[in-house]
């Protein structure tokens, strides 16, 4: 993969919607075409075939026309029933939408939160399944808000020995295509992820891998659902279609963007994320910053900063959009204005982060700030 | 507004998703964007702005990423609560959906049916209105699957009537954009559309005009909902932002058709719509074929015919298909092999409705159909 700072005039690091390759951006003004006819199943058929090595799944993969948050939606609704005993897990605000989702369809939710900034703990989950009661777990793969990655393998683990029969239902969005995922190994029931974040498409579509233990939760569960039923999308997979009309464009540029990652290969792929990552958090510290995650768990798809001492985080980001064209994300709830984030996913090479970092400490400079060992050497 | 039938190498004749210009097709390749920041804020205003003098309004136009159906669903889970006595009129697939997705949330759903391919009578429904003691009263504007446009202004006139704060909720998908809509003005409490119909761009988004009838509603709506929450939509539109991420690529399409289509001007759009429905229905006519739809109420953009006797249905679409690169919509439900459609909706000329009805008889031909007056001559 090779791509230049020329190929953008933005340099766009938030964590999703991430910049598209320009192949896959000229494939999204392909003419419409029938949604129910052969050339849209040939699509369909092989999104499907080319998402499924980055998913691991030999399970059903379902494909909605929605944002991350309304597949999260759907791995609720369609497992569930209102009464369910329910333990989200939350380390940020997408944990925390987990659980309010699945408490506005009627579940009795027990949050289970973890310090912001750290990772989920398998053991005090493991005992939280057991003294809950919970018939399923909700559980945050990536925490976009934070920059942690859970260690899921071991959650997942950890949670089925205390329940065999929980269902475990995951909120991949910002991992999925970056970060390795393997739902079928690791017990995983329902696992989501969305198109504008490592994909390397425009947001529109979401997909969800239903297991069969998903399944078979689907026949008794008893929020109701229409739109984001899992048993129709199943239904219309099977003839080629979706039961609703599609974000047919963005199939378009998922078709070639999954060729395109299939090209890379998943471990290349993973390995990419994995290095620029680790670069991204290298240049972090090298201008004094501190990151936000704790560094066991950091993610290789978004790196999360304090905001340093004497600066305005939105000050920052408005400087960094306005003179650097460089436009990073804020944090989100309890952390706006604590912290700023830098996506690195999808489509990115370490030449993007260069830039990213040299606009960054070029904006620190100009609003003032002096790194802690430049500022030890001026003492 | 001018376009041959080089633009496109299929004649995409299905009511949706419909054929987009070039000019739109092409923005639909803009790079990414944060959907948190000052430019996508600007669009959604320009987007929302432009929406209002097609959809007629002073009230909120919000914005949904999901299928029309989708947008369908909103409207029920924002406005009712399970048990509620809702009336469903259909005339055909699209109505009974309206009414399984208020059912599917435990609304007590009374059908009112009209014979597939006439309209609903407003009488009838004014009647059944009082009958049933219906808080709400579900409707479809354009019916898609038999080519039928109800009488919207009187038959919410006639229940409007019946009942003052009946809540009357107006699936108009397939209508808005082409045929005049007034919710305001009509009484309509929520009216609903998709992108992909009349709109000129592709799937992805879905747009709901809701009312204060309908906003009184939702403080004590008890139907579960998240990421079809429009009081969160509201907030969003507020500060310039959609609640989960948008399908930002169709809004650069919409943003763009909606420019174009404003240049046309409503009256100019609405009278070619009519003029081009009015011109296919002569020219099947011409070919022998018979109209599903009650002549009265036939709709200006889709247009149903009976297969003719001896002519296999799917025979038909194939054959259009593969030798005369024209796409056409057969029967939904009960109505498979019994009729075709043909849409006219969106960006469409003449020209492209002459080559449709060329190709249509052409292939009838090709097929042994002789019409009726030919038959006659030879007889």
């Amino acid at each position: 993969m090779h791509l230049t700072q020329e190929d953008a005039l933005v340099n766009l690091r938030i964590p999703g919607p991430t910049a598209c390759p320009p192949d896959v951006l000229d494939s999204l003004s392909g003419q419409m075409m029938n949604h129910r006819g052969p050339e849209f199943g040939a699509i369909l058929e092989r999104v499907t075939e080319g998402l499924r090595p980055f998913l691991a799944t030999e399970n059903d993969i379902l494909i909605l026309t929605c944002s991350g948050s309304g597949v999260m939606e759907a791995a609720v609704v369609n497992t569930l029933s209102p009464g369910d005993n329910v333990l989200a897990v939350s380390i940020g605000a997408f944990g925390d939408r987990f659980g309010q989702i699945a408490e506005a369809y009627g579940a009795n939710v027990t949050p289970l939160d973890f310090e912001w900034g750290s990772a989920a703990d398998p053991a005090t989950i493991a005992d939280a399944v057991r003294d809950t009661e919970a018939c399923a777990l909700l559980l945050t793969h990536n925490e976009t808000s934070t920059g942690v990655t859970n260690p899921l393998q071991q959650i997942c683990a950890a949670a089925r020995e205390a329940k065999p029969d929980l269902l475990i239902l995951v909120n991949a969005v910002s991992s999925a295509g970056c970060i390795p995922v393997e739902p079928d190994n690791w017990g995983i029931d329902v696992l989501v992820t969305g198109s504008q974040k490592g994909w390397q498409v425009p947001p529109g579509l979401a997909m969800a891998v239903v297991g069969p233990r998903a399944w078979d939760a689907y026949e008794t569960a008893r929020m109701p659902r229409f739109y984001l039923d899992f048993g129709k999308a199943r239904e219309f997979v099977a003839k080629g279609q979706t039961p609703f009309t599609p974000a047919v464009t963005v199939f378009y540029g998922l078709d070639l963007a999954l060729r395109n990652m299939a090209s890379e290969g998943t471990e290349a792929t993973y390995a990419r994320h994995q290095r620029i990552a680790a670069h991204c958090r290298r240049r972090i510290e090298a201008l004094g910053l501190d990151l936000f995650a704790d560094p066991r768990f950091a993610s290789n798809t978004v790196t999360a900063v304090r905001v340093p001492d004497g600066i305005d985080g939105a000050d920052l980001s408005r400087l960094l959009r306005t003179e650097y064209d460089t436009v990073i994300a804020g944090g989100q709830a309890a952390l706006t204005g604590k912290i700023f984030r830098i996506g690195h996913l999808g489509w990115v090479d370490q030449a993007q982060i260069d830039a990213a970092l040299d606009a960054l400490g070029d904006a620190l400079a100009q609003l003032g700030y002096v790194a802690p060992a430049q500022a030890e050497d001026h003492a």
